[in-house]
């Protein structure tokens, strides 16, 4: 095996082209291999093999600045730096990490996990080479449906007024993770296929050359016409014209011509976009078949390409998913907005139920919420399903554009909470602490998957301004589900178990945890009220005030930041009351980045355990209460 | 005067082109004369007459949906739909709104503050027309710096796709606020000025004419260049290649023209748009010659065109810049970003002395964010400047990007706080929130422009992290300044005045407030001991666990959102420390949008008065205590 010789870059140098290829074919073996065990994102690295070993072989990282978009392809570039060893941990907790880290290699010097930020963080590194008078390369990996997140084209147009050395590499296969969108997608489709982009070149060439011969006024004028001509009809005419010399389309998979077109871009002088096409899942039949399935791998068996999926009650988002499809038949108002996940979101039925009615914007979470408000404006009930960690994207748009204007656009905020593998990049904590302080917004979390569909009901049934629903990404709990689907009123909470010396208001999924610690206090005689604090904001003061009146401690429970979430969502209540002496002990997530592996391992890591509970709960309650 | 019958959009259909022309004459004069009194965006407007006017004659409104970016060029809109009365009030407490606003008036379909979000809303609207099988025009207005913002792209990108009837209006007038960058830009400057775009056109249809009687092969492959030739030589071919069809460049104050070409735009089925040159400024000579400066205008002498300038202490604005130069001086890692705001964030002397190291990268939060980031992981010490309501759109890039990597960005945000006649889309008053709860960052505020130096100092030798500080849109308090600048002990606060019966930790602007009600306090025999809360994060927890020693109720105050706030940050400190008896008091923005006025009107409307506090103190201070 090549593979066993190479532990660094440098080991690539002295292969002949004929063993790179050799080489790529071993990496692949490696990665179905290792990723059959561990699950992962298989699709996207086996589509950079060959790209991958091109540019360590050419160039000199980590010298040269290597910068994956995203992340989650960098797999061989994990291997051919030294971390092959490592695979059989990957993406599990204290393991090697899914994506790019910093501190896992020298080689890795810019990390991710959401995509288009390649663009901006190497236009800052060329800036600081230029800035210290060094020479080394700045290279940017990234995929087509990347390209089109607002930032990445944001980047692009600043690059391209500058005119650093700085090479684009735009990674097109054809799709992301879902089948890519937009109009973008539609031109680098037609450089790919429709070959007169390619044949106009040669074409206008041989007209230009017998012009001469016509003589007269109309020889003056294709004169004229030559350098426009010259110019216009080049397949990246895109690209140019924002100041990039492009280069390609060039098959990903064939090794010597990418090497000798990316020599050629080291040519360049100023910025260079090189149009590579790679197939997703290349030299592995079912990933081939189906890249969007394997984009993100269970493990499976490689013979057959089965992947090994758990059994039990559904995800959430499946829950999601079937209940907006009952909702848009009943209302007619509701219509489903995607940022590229109509799978992950659960929306794959919908949008083949209500084709029009279904809107996959691609990577633009900032679009999809202001076209959100748009589609709300004018009567409509968009319902925008998102990722936690992606929502962070449209922000701004969720301040200004939504709630300022107290439009009815719902959101169903999927992943919220901790996501287990994808780590830290990915981890929904944030939401409840950047969403709680905008006014207008009404913030929802359920208890389980049946409370997710009354809460759909109730999002689409409110009618006085933007509405969330928050869910975790993780299967439910296996309830049966009421029927038919009714509002929740707004700003009431459910106390699940009752309790005099004590009371735990608990977030969604963590309210089994606050059971089991509140049966256990019960052994000791504590009595421990459990409240479902579904309504994040507002919140239902009545209760709060009650909880006072009694002079209950309690202790708030959410799986988000600690700092600004709900628990300090029960101080302020009380604090504008007047109310001075309550004992609140908030527990939430600590403030520090939590990083891969399992959901149950990050939940024990922070403390969201009934072991902790009651060893606070037995610091909060006076000795005298505690009977036992 | 043609303008005193206008009313609705409705009398301007039967006038005449020459009274139309008129109109706009007519309307030029009033906005010159009114904003002399009020100030406002005046030549953003000057620039549209024509437009405006074009829009509201041709089409029809509020049926048709005209949607403005930014909202700031809304004058014109505003006088045709009837609120011409109401233009002494402008952007004044409880008066007419500077921007777009639905509550003024139902032509006000859409309402922003912000940028670049017109694409996006407007197919909102035009995806609910079709949805609703209605078959209302729906025509957006974009200027081509708000063009480059990451969002219209990422909608440019959808709108294209969909093929949809929706007509974008590009006003191009070289400048959105500072002078255009970026690619783009460049882009639009070839079409206006390199007249081989726009003969080309003609140029190939007249050699395509001519070719046919040259028979042969070469005839055959002109056939098949036809189809590209007439779509590849068009100026538009960057708008083309995303589905849109253009029209123009077309001058923006040649009302027949612009009529006639708005006209056939409007025949175009699916998405136009419509390149309009226009001039800021136009028709009033002092804003023609410096329409950067006019862009938002003080009040002014009509005739000499002088602006009336209060007189009094530096803004914290123009302290920042000065600072930055001498920090610049002293360490040759500082440079510095700003999103198009080179005058508003006080850098245009910066950007003289160190051009190299000032980066304007257009209006592009998210990528001047994750650019700065790129430039901390090269080890230079990034500067960005922005806006709190603006740095909302980097959000993500923030947590994403900066935090979690933990890089030397610094922060400075301006605007911090309320922000006066810019009204609700401008407060700086959710970025406590939403910066407190990301781990990883320092936050500070200064109580003075002297400690503002200091502040910036200790950000530029801080490499540990993040780190950011936010100041108000006012001038200092004319306070002496200390040389030389030095670091500021991270996380440590300061006691402005003893006092042991009650405490305010107040931050920033809040101080001489809180100071007057000690004063107050100390008449009636009460001694409120002001603490300068000048690290939101981390905080002072030595002082915190001494006024809980001491058992000092207390207030606190901040000028952002009384949810998620510092308060809350105090709260939660003493929740994590099992301090449950704590009377803690905090004061904030209350929970909803805070309109248009003074800022003095604005903290007068929410509380932040003496007053106020000396109640609130009454309220908390035992009776016994209170010895007056």
């Amino acid at each position: 095996m090549l593979l066993d010789h190479i532990h660094q870059p440098e080991d690539l140098k002295h292969l002949t082209t004929e063993q790179l290829e050799q080489l790529a074919a071993e990496i692949r073996e490696f990665l179905v291999e290792k990723l059959s065990v561990t699950g992962g994102h298989l699709a996207p690295n086996l589509g950079v093999v060959e790209l991958t070993i091109a540019l360590h072989y050419l160039f000199d990282s980590p010298d040269d600045k290597f910068i994956f978009d995203v992340g989650h392809q960098s797999y061989v570039h994990k291997i051919l730096t030294g971390r092959k060893d490592r695979f059989d941990t990957l993406r599990m907790y204290k393991g090697l990490c899914g994506f790019v880290k910093r501190s896992e290699s020298e080689h890795d010097v810019w990390e991710a996990g959401h995509s288009s930020t390649s663009l901006s963080a190497a236009m800052g590194m060329a800036v600081a080479r230029d800035l210290k008078k060094a020479s080394n390369r700045v290279v940017a990996v990234i995929g087509d449906g990347a390209l089109t997140g607002g930032m990445a084209l944001e980047a692009l147009n600043h690059i391209g007024h500058e005119k650093r050395n700085l090479m684009v590499i735009l990674n097109d296969n054809e799709m992301s993770i879902a089948p890519n969108v937009g109009a973008l997608h539609n031109y680098l489709g037609r450089i790919r296929s429709d070959r007169h982009y390619v044949k106009a070149k040669e074409e206008v060439e041989y007209l230009l050359k017998k012009i001469p011969a016509i003589g007269g006024t109309l020889a003056k004028t294709a004169e004229k016409l030559k350098d426009s001509f010259k110019y216009l009809v080049v397949p990246g005419v895109w690209f140019e014209e924002l100041g990039f010399t492009y280069l390609g389309p060039v098959d990903g998979h064939n090794l010597p011509l990418l090497l000798e077109t990316l020599k050629q871009a080291d040519k360049v002088i100023g910025p260079v976009l090189v149009h590579v096409i790679t197939l997703k899942g290349k030299g592995y039949s079912p990933a081939e078949a189906d890249s969007q399935n394997w984009h993100g791998a269970s493990p499976y068996k490689i013979e057959s390409g089965k992947m090994i999926k758990a059994v039990g009650p559904p995800m959430y988002t499946e829950v999601f998913g079937n209940t907006l499809i009952e909702l848009a038949r009943q209302d007619e108002r509701v219509v489903a907005i995607t940022p590229a996940m109509p799978s992950g979101s659960g929306l794959i039925k919908f949008a083949s139920i209500f084709p029009e009615r279904m809107f996959d914007v691609g990577i633009a979470e900032q679009h999809a919420a202001t076209f959100s408000a748009g589609l709300a404006s004018e009567g409509l009930k968009p319902v925008f399903a998102v990722y936690s960690t992606f929502l962070q994207r449209a922000y701004d748009q969720v301040v200004h554009d939504i709630c300022r204007a107290n439009l009815n656009v719902a959101f169903a905020i999927d992943r919220a909470g901790f996501v287990g593998p994808d780590g830290e990049t990915h981890q929904g904590i944030y939401d409840i602490a950047y969403l709680r302080s905008i006014p207008n917004l009404t913030l929802m979390m359920p208890k389980d998957e049946n409370e997710l569909r009354h809460m759909m009901k109730t999002a689409v049934d409110y009618n006085d301004g933007p509405i969330a629903v928050r869910y975790p990404r993780i299967s439910g709990l296996g309830v049966s589900m009421d029927e038919p689907l009714k509002s929740i009123p707004i700003g009431t909470w459910e106390v699940l178990r009752p309790g005099e010396d004590a009371a735990i208001l608990a977030v969604g999924p963590m309210i089994p945890v606050a059971l089991e610690a509140a049966e256990l206090m019960a052994k000791e005689g504590v009595g421990v009220r459990v409240v479902n604090a579904r309504f994040i904001k507002p919140m239902d003061e009545a209760m709060l005030l009650q909880l006072a009146k009694e002079d209950l401690p309690m202790i708030t429970l959410e799986e988000g930041a600690q700092m600004g979430g709900f628990g300090s969502g029960v101080m302020e209540f009380y604090s504008s009351q007047n109310l001075h002496g309550m004992r609140v002990k908030i527990i939430g997530v600590p403030d520090y980045f939590v990083e891969h592996g399992s959901v149950a391992e990050q939940r024990q890591e922070v403390g969201f355990t009934s072991e902790r509970l009651v060893a606070e709960l037995q610091a909060l309650v006076p000795r005298k209460r505690q009977r036992a």
